[in-house]
């Protein structure tokens, strides 16, 4: 039954979040003043954490799927002792603070992942939760239990309506994840009134059909024994991850409670006098935590304290008597990469056969998982397409599907681009592993709400893009990315690769492993590609270099994956009519961006005109050229060397285009300066 | 009972679809000879249509979801008599045929949407029942039932595992479209194998939760009476749309049935042979029909014909009891606009108030609303924030839930972007339409999938995206847009507009409309924007143009939507200061791009530097302007104002960076040359 010390701390939440989202005239009540209940009870009564030491590796993950209600998540971390002052929690969705409107990864001590747009945080969280049934699997021993926290997520009716979370729950039902445990919190509220107006399925019955674990909890206002008896009973399921359906009122406690004037906006001063006068609060005063509260919370906490000192003791033995695992246990927990792993990186010679870059993407997969048992992955239903899956890989299933086990490291992510990248930023964000998935680049793009969180959150998770551009051929336009590189160049933090070759396949690899801050996504042509003369894997890591140089050039090309080549023999074919042709290859903007104003003036200096040649749309080629060759409409349907016919992108055509931008400028006689000068970015010559 | 003229004419249908894929050495023969069975019950015994005439208003909608089996599509469309010939489907998947690697809506007869992108199709058809449902409850009249046609959609396990199925889905069955028929290929393969390794929920309880009416037919292989009977059953459901669960050998009749060696390569020859043999057909011949089959099918397109030839005729006593119905109805399947419809939008003068963008937004939907009895949409749960829904609006609901009717014009999509825009696909594709949808523009990237489908598809859909960039403010950097705009700019045919001011609010609503084949993508801000003095709707709907001129500048700032006004400060301060400076709004690069070489020069000219001013990545300015000043990085959660001073875009910061602009030009002392200048696209002065 509840106490009277239960109901005060439970009380003490919402008078809380009314007061954060009050003080800040912004955010959102309702959910975190819903579910304050179900918050006291996980967090009192089951979640294993150790606040002083939030990223202790054995702590339960906490996912708050519905972000907007972060008053909550940072209250609850603020009385559990987490860095989280009450001056921060007056801060709330202030400039600088570290009480952002939403919560993010690496903002906020505590928060695990970056939430907010729906249904996010349930897919991490089946990251997460596969996170830890991997490495439980590869690392607990007998009577060495290191890795076995539960995943806990609360999630609203909004994450539920969105596919990235019905992706992601289908695949956690098909895993059988014992370990995920996921709180609805069924108001039968959205922005735009009832869920009556949109969302009338039966949600029980869906994750059931999932193969989910599902339980209810009819009062999940005031009945806290039975949120608690819930929990107990879903931590017991060890092939099913659990739903627990738990009718909650938005915005408890307010008038307004119940309907959606409370989900997104401030509850008006006199609702917030009401509301503490009726839980006994003091109305005139503001941001209030009774003593008593807060000494139940020190007390959870010193528990969790408790925890962790008695797992560092299991660890010690663990570390007795497996020595090897427990290193090597440290340092994935540390992420530190193995003594010398880029040695294992493959190099080439011009002698070696020309082969799709999603051949030589297969071919450093293979490497690398021999030499980083930490690289797991998988393909979105096209790992014979993508090449992902290595020779004796073995496959992350339930062990009693008899199709792999939970120490496999290659998944079957389905036909589920958006929920796969999302679990991805859940595998990189649990530690101890650099998760990449992969599928056709075009469809890189049905991930992109996850996509922009992965650099948002800088996680390190790298995404395989094969089947890179028209030179897919028949599957036509729409398989055919065009404007797919324009808009993932233009997310921050997030490296596009498109290698040339065989050496820059390897840099590509070697700097998304080494860029722990950073998601790479990596695209790979279908069609078959020459291992060039002049390449490098140090050149290319630079992210873009002169593949081919003269001194007083009339042209360069700049050019990236397989069009590199094609340029190559267009520059020889203009040698042959007498004109001095430089080449650059730019397997990555956003490294190159990162390099030495004097290197990046030293590959693109000015004095003569700059074409880039691309197979995609031009649209951010001015950055780095002066004249841009590529596509200004969709593709088309048909075998590869004919679409590349059809649109000029041969080496007559691009020697074509070349001679016309060199005839062009010598006609213009004029001082040409090269396309990095900026006065904002102090770039001159 | 099947007849031996059914399966002859079955297996026509098999052993040309290997014959298709075997010529092209692409493609997927497994679905189509797995599906010809439902394929030919539905086309031979339900299926209404006009192969004559495939814009028959009425007939029923057909969508391949699986878009890669098209070799059956195409198939049936030559069998059933449309302008698709032998020689076509002989020219499978080669440049310029009209039977490309996945189908295309506009380019082959009978296609009503592009797939391939899995889950489009399917989400599409929600939108294509919708059309009817809402022509239907719109025109129809008692004994004048005139839109009454069907949607059938073939779909597989890909579409079933994607996450845009499941939002259209559900939302289908929270409308209780009826008229929705849905047959699911369950082959139990998919290209990574079987689906036992990542699809093992229950896809018939999962439907039937969505609250759709679930049938089932075991041997989709041989039981054509069962295939009937289900689609019979299927027909009858008035309140729930159906999912037919039909169980199939994929590749039937191939020594590789049943595996996912015949999902996506043509068929060895001597499989090809054996399956000639096997069905009676001479395996000397390929791309044969026996006579016996055309007659069938001609048969069928003569009941079609004479189907349609009885609707003209209702159509005749419609036209005469309901005159002004007809010819509303006319007008709308002929895709004309009202006369003088365009009055409708507003104009303003500076008098007026400062408000947000989508305030602008509101007004103008509004008043089209009046005038545009086509114009229907809706918002993904934001309606509140998003500000779509007009007064006395009515929602479109099914009559049963007392809120709202099937001629209600204003939909509630639920948190469903991505099913959202893709149902906004198929409402354009029914005709009769012009559909809106609406959401942050953060979250019109969870719809990319969809959105390059509209682009692809030259379907006209409007996306209201709301809340713009860091002005959102306190939400923080999970919801401000910096890198979307990029994206979209360089999607080919799709209008990325950003208003800055009221009558620009109102061209960007003129050109979407106007533009039938083209859809936009309308961004409006949450933060207040003044009335600009010099705007005018015409000079807007050019999609750049002079604000504010000035003979000799020194500069140009080139900007869009809430920084135009910004800039107008700016400017004044570097006049003050004796500079002379322009100002370019340029609300949308896809429509200025369409302008005349001459009219953008005087846009953009040589002679002085252009900067450009952009809440956003500047990722893609350096072909409009010589300088670029936006966002290096995320934004931050904060009130908007302070957001925007922590990025410098005040009127001082914009205005400081302009000195520094032209500081450095001037110091260069070298011509300046407009950055529209390109050898290319023959743009020189």
């Amino acid at each position: 039954m509840a106490s009277q010390t239960d109901i005060k701390a439970v009380n003490t939440i919402r008078t809380l979040a009314a007061d954060v989202v009050g003080k800040a005239n912004s955010g959102h009540p309702g959910a975190p003043m819903g579910m304050a209940p179900a918050a006291h009870v996980l967090w009192t009564r089951h979640m294993n954490f150790s606040a002083k030491n939030s990223k202790w590796f054995n702590r339960d993950r906490f996912v708050l799927s519905n972000g907007h209600a972060c008053a909550l998540q940072y209250i609850m971390l603020h009385l559990s002792g987490y860095k989280v002052s009450m001056d921060d929690l007056k801060q709330f969705r202030q400039i600088g603070s570290i009480t952002p409107g939403h919560p993010e990864n690496g903002v906020t001590d505590g928060i695990e992942v970056t939430t907010g747009p729906l249904g996010q945080g349930i897919a991490n969280a089946v990251g997460l939760a596969i996170g830890q049934a991997h490495m439980g699997a590869v690392f607990n021993k007998d009577g060495f239990p290191l890795v076995d926290n539960y995943t806990y997520v609360f999630l609203g009716d909004g994450c539920l309506q969105e596919g990235v979370s019905a992706e992601a729950s289908s695949l956690a039902g098909h895993l059988k994840l014992g370990n995920l445990i996921a709180i609805y919190d069924d108001n039968k509220i959205t922005i735009d009134g009832d869920t009556a107006v949109s969302f009338t399925e039966d949600v029980e019955a869906r994750y059931k059909a999932y193969g989910w674990n599902v339980l209810h909890v009819e009062n999940g206002d005031d009945d806290y024994d039975a949120i608690e008896a819930a929990i107990t009973e879903a931590k017991k399921s060890t092939d099913a991850p659990t739903l627990i359906n738990l009718k909650t009122t938005i915005g408890f406690g307010s008038t307004k409670a119940g309907g959606h004037d409370v989900h997104g906006a401030p509850l008006k001063k006199d609702d917030i006098v009401q509301l503490k006068q009726k839980f006994g609060f003091n109305p005139e005063e503001t941001f209030a935590v009774p003593q008593e509260t807060y000494d139940l919370y020190h007390k959870v906490a010193q528990k969790g304290a408790e925890k962790e000192a008695a797992w560092n003791e299991l660890f010690q033995k663990y570390e007795q008597q497996y020595p090897k695992e427990a290193s090597e246990l440290k340092r994935r927990i540390e992420g530190r990469l193995p003594e010398g792993w880029e040695k294992a990186l493959p190099t080439y010679t011009t002698a070696d056969a020309a082969v799709g870059s999603r051949k030589l993407s297969e071919t450093t997969i293979t490497k690398l998982a021999e030499v980083l048992p930490e690289f797991i992955g998988g393909s979105a239903d096209l790992t014979g397409s993508n090449l992902t899956r290595w020779k004796g890989a073995e496959d992350f299933q339930h062990p009693s599907t008899g199709l792999g086990s939970y120490a496999g490291r290659y998944f079957r992510f389905g036909v589920r681009e958006h929920g796969m990248t999302a679990i991805c930023n859940g595998l990189a964000a649990y530690g101890g592993i650099i998760p990449f998935c992969a599928t056709f680049l075009n469809f890189v793009s049905y991930a992109a709400g996850a996509v922009r969180l992965s650099a948002l959150s800088h996680l390190r998770v790298i995404q395989v893009a094969t089947h890179d551009s028209i030179g897919l051929g028949e599957d036509g336009p729409t398989h055919q990315p065009v404007e797919t590189a324009a808009w993932l160049r233009a997310t921050p933090n997030l490296a596009f690769w498109r290698p040339a070759d065989g050496h820059e396949t390897s840099a590509s690899y070697l700097v998304s492993i080494l860029s722990q801050h950073t998601p790479s996504v990596l695209a790979f042509s279908r069609q078959n590609l020459p291992q060039l003369a002049n390449s490098s894997i140090e050149k290319a890591a630079k992210g873009g270099y002169v593949l081919e140089d003269v001194e007083n050039p009339d042209l360069t090309f700049i050019s990236t994956g397989s069009e590199v080549p094609l340029c190559v023999e267009a520059a020889q074919k203009l040698r042959e009519s007498g004109l001095k042709v430089r080449i650059v290859s730019m397997p990555c903007i956003e490294v190159f961006n990162n390099q030495s104003k004097e290197y990046k003036l030293s590959v693109l200096p000015s004095g003569h005109p700059i074409l880039s040649v691309e197979a995609y749309s031009t649209f951010g080629w001015g950055a780095l050229s002066h004249d841009h060759f590529g596509l200004k409409s969709w593709g088309a349907s048909g075998p590869y060397a004919q679409v590349y016919e059809k649109f000029g992108l041969t080496p007559e055509g691009i020697a074509q285009r070349g001679q016309k931008v060199v005839d062009f400028y010598k006609k213009r006689g004029q001082p040409v300066f090269s396309p990095l000068i900026s006065a904002l970015d102090d770039i001159s010559e």
